[in-house]
């Protein structure tokens, strides 16, 4: 046994081996020793991250690129700073690893009086919270170390949850038998018997009708199915689109693909596209509350065949056992039998709304502007507020990917979210659209982006306030005010030189324009601050908002 | 019954009763109708933070000052943010009430599937983890609010503890009975028979004593004797010291007042005064790793008189129920008798260490000009780095109070502690010393502390990095390093006016003793950036570290 092989290293070449190549998080003095062993390690790099909370969300903005991702924080204090983020990752599912280094077995043996400690000697407490947001939890010791980190870590891939590694600092730095083997993963369970009864329900179903829709959400994409679906649905002469949460799963540039769809909110040929088709297929969707304009959704459950990551449903016949990928075979093989039925044709997407004053910089013109702004390949992080509803309107790209946290919904998210993903993907543009409300909350990552000298785009929609939160209840609200900050100064505040960064505010059509312009042409750091009128808001977000307040408003 | 007055309405009037005048937090569209009330309340002011973290730090901060705190957030997000700074509260002995407001009943009984929420309609996971770290908590309903309001706020203000209020939106909007009544609070259960045998053993281990001295900690000030235990030793002879937690409880001018005792890293003088006297008598005491250098107290049991918020020890013996007040008058009385014993004589506190390079600015120079810096009643303000280390050795004007959170240590506290504690304390000067890596973590409340035109005094310490976490271990290891941030713009650049706030970066001894000056000549914001080398660190910060460190190697 090579007594120079502890638990830590052991973890970080498991972390390497699933793809994970960026531990997130911040030092603390129970972490330091095991920190030295990321820095020597070959494959995972360490990036240091301003606070806990943001180096949750950067980690969950990488998970949302790789396959998975890591965090590390303190006892006590780093993990309770971060545990918001974790619970994000938990409601939109998303693997993040997190591991918290403790005191030594002993120290917590004896209950000593240790700083970052309730006080009380008792170490578990923690553990119990993490237990409440993550999918698996385990206590190491250099007993269960390398099992431990391996279920937990398996729980995590299979289950596209967080979960949670409390790693005492004498563990992480004790010897261990082995490197570890490649990780196998549990096969789904795919009941055949289920899957064909499944089959001749869909079949009848289909064959009835005269139109078919389909609508895929975000676990489609957790689950790997996007490629798959994508394949399919081209081959279909399908009118399919996605909720918010999902927006980018799909190819948007597709012929038959008809906008984001947002329950009794969408815009009415979206609607009609979808709820009045004969059959809806939905994919992986969950019905929330923002992105269906408080449930007004219609979509009757007799005439829907709904895929789960590990059911699937024809009208009100639930098939159990039946992984996401195999029912969409299924489907795939059932669509092409019956492809005679339904003929091709081309489906006209929503244009985006004109601006009616051609010389105020509104958000009508903003979006006209971002649309064409955007190139194939880019990743698009919004806020959910008003940045995120005005960009449901836009129509993607080829190829880009689209991140917002619509369930968690926690403000603040987008900013090191965005980092996140521009650290997972170097070669691909993150282009930022973030309202100055949102921006407050965690801007200190802006510094990490700069150190780091990272080419991402920052839009900063500067509308006065927590506009989203005007749009839903108190619009002249003394408690919707942020403080006023000058935007382009902060850059060079936190550390850029100006050479590093274009930095602009814009308060016109034209100048937004000429500034987009040069963006494109220059490839570095830029953070775009568009002044826009403090109460207008996209249409979408005013529909989805006055829902959300009838529903706050106690009859 | 008036239906216009609320169970929200009712909360707020309980607040303002028991001394809480202002309620820190981030709004959320759940909480945005509770809002409304707070902004119409007559004595209840709204301030609104930059992110949930910071308000529960600003509570904490505030809470140190008056008699409670209050915090609002919305469910789910906004309260896992916060919960890392009511962890703190937990550890450290602050009542700050936790106000979550949810989702309304209606839709939690149906598992709505909504934004905060972890998508598995399950509401209940935050109450499950607020528990851990708060000391009562209540799930509001129309019939029980007010009932569970007064007892959880009656355990907050006994137990000195946060507690934590969930409060489903349609229950702060629904009708209750009347306003509320004063609060009674339980008195604090004293037993005649153990105060008489405490009495008796005291008098029996004092009599013999030649030589006393006297230890006062945090809880001394948490439970309010701070004043009684002053009177009292201004009337005896013996040398007295606090830890570092407790700093400020005691009056440093007093001539017998010694320093802060820090166990074997205390300055010889200090530690040979309390540990080598007769008898040693120890209030509201808590020997945490951190400020004990390590556990390197030496207060052997056998001549010692401990006295706790609610029971006393002398020697080995436990005398149960007993009142801290309780147990000091009975000292002051058995001192009083015992007088003639003990001789006056005044104590030589040790002379804060002169600097060797005149023209260098290192630690040794900057803590000499704090401490004429210094005035009496100041708020002085520091993080648990280099900054409070360096503060252990400042003899404190008359009643300045010291603002540190040592056992809990959560880096970033301090800046809005510092904002609170000002909110509480408008008259008073809060100068707060901060590190440049502590000040990264939660800088946007400078923002708030801007756009309240607070008049605070803020000296950031700028030695490149977490100089505390080099000295524990890997000083020149790349995760100590932070991005490298232009002070000095930052203030401008989060919406101060140039004639608003004196900004100064300063390098000399010269230009940080014109800048102090100037600051004690002008009363407005002030932001000086100290330069200090990277690697020197106050003396008693390098005795602790090195002990850290120590307890943190695996041998």
């Amino acid at each position: 046994m090579n007594e120079n092989y502890t638990v830590g290293d052991y973890l970080l070449d498991r972390l390497a081996q699933i793809g994970i190549q960026h531990l997130f998080g911040v030092p603390g003095d129970y972490n330091l020793h095991f920190l030295d062993h990321v820095i020597s390690h070959p494959e995972v790099t360490w990036v240091g991250c301003a606070n806990e909370l943001n180096a949750a969300y950067a980690a969950d903005g990488y998970a949302r690129c790789r396959p998975a991702a890591a965090l590390l924080t303190t006892f006590g204090v780093g993990e309770l700073s971060a545990i918001n983020g974790i619970a994000g990752s938990y409601a939109e599912f998303l693997p993040v690893i997190h591991i918290a280094v403790a005191p030594s077995l002993a120290s917590q043996r004896n209950g000593e009086l240790l700083h970052h400690t309730l006080g009380d000697g008792d170490f578990s407490h923690f553990f119990h919270m993490a237990a409440e947001v993550t999918a698996a939890q385990a206590s190491l010791t250099v007993e269960n170390a390398a099992t431990e980190i391996d279920r937990v870590i398996r729980e995590a891939l299979s289950q596209h949850k967080p979960v949670y590694l409390f790693l005492p600092l004498d563990v992480a730095a004790a010897p261990v038998g082995a490197q570890p083997h490649p990780l196998t993963l549990p096969e789904p369970l795919c009941s055949d018997d289920s899957l064909q009864a499944f089959i001749t329900a869909a079949t009848a179903m289909l064959s009835k009708a005269n139109t078919v829709s389909l609508l895929a959400d975000f676990l489609a994409q957790r689950m790997g199915v996007a490629e798959q679906l994508q394949h399919w649905i081209d081959n279909t002469p399908f009118p399919h689109a996605t909720l918010l949460m999902g927006k980018g799963t799909l190819n948007e540039q597709h012929r038959n693909f008809t906008g984001t769809y947002s329950g009794g909110g969408s815009d009415e040929a979206i609607r009609a596209h979808i709820e009045d088709a004969d059959v809806i297929i939905s994919v992986g969707v969950r019905y929330t509350d923002t992105i269906t304009t408080g449930f007004s959704h219609q979509i009757a459950c007799e005439k829907n065949i709904d895929i789960q990551p590990t059911l699937a449903r024809v009208g009100s016949q639930v098939f159990p056992s039946i992984p996401m990928s195999d029912a969409i075979a299924a489907l795939e093989n059932i669509t092409a039998t019956l492809a005679s039925r339904w003929d091709h044709r081309t489906i006209t997407a929503p244009a985006l709304p004109q601006s009616e004053q051609k010389d105020t910089l509104n958000q009508c013109e903003f979006w006209q502007q971002i649309q064409h702004f955007l190139r194939p390949g880019d990743i698009l992080v919004t806020d959910q507020g008003t940045s995120c509803f005005g960009a449901a309107t836009l129509r993607l790209p080829k190829d880009c990917q689209f991140i917002v946290q619509s369930l968690w919904g926690s403000i603040g998210y987008s900013l090191p979210a965005a980092f996140g993903a521009q650290i997972a993907e170097p070669n691909r543009r993150v282009v930022l659209l973030i309202g100055d409300g949102s921006l407050q909350l965690t801007v200190q990552e802006l510094g990490s982006i700069i150190r780091d000298r990272l080419n991402m785009v920052i839009v900063v929609m500067n509308n006065e306030g927590y506009t989203v939160e005007r749009a839903i209840h108190g619009p002249e609200q003394r408690y919707n005010d942020i403080a006023a900050w000058n935007w382009t100064q902060l850059p060079a505040a936190l550390g850029a030189n100006e050479n590093e960064i274009l930095c602009e505010q814009v308060c016109s059509p034209t100048a937004l324009a000429q500034t987009l312009k040069q963006v494109n042409a220059e490839s570095r750091l830029s953070l775009i601050e568009v002044v826009l009128p403090k109460m207008d808001i996209p249409a979408l977000l005013h529909t989805i908002t006055q829902s959300l307040e009838t529903r706050n408003t106690v009859q």
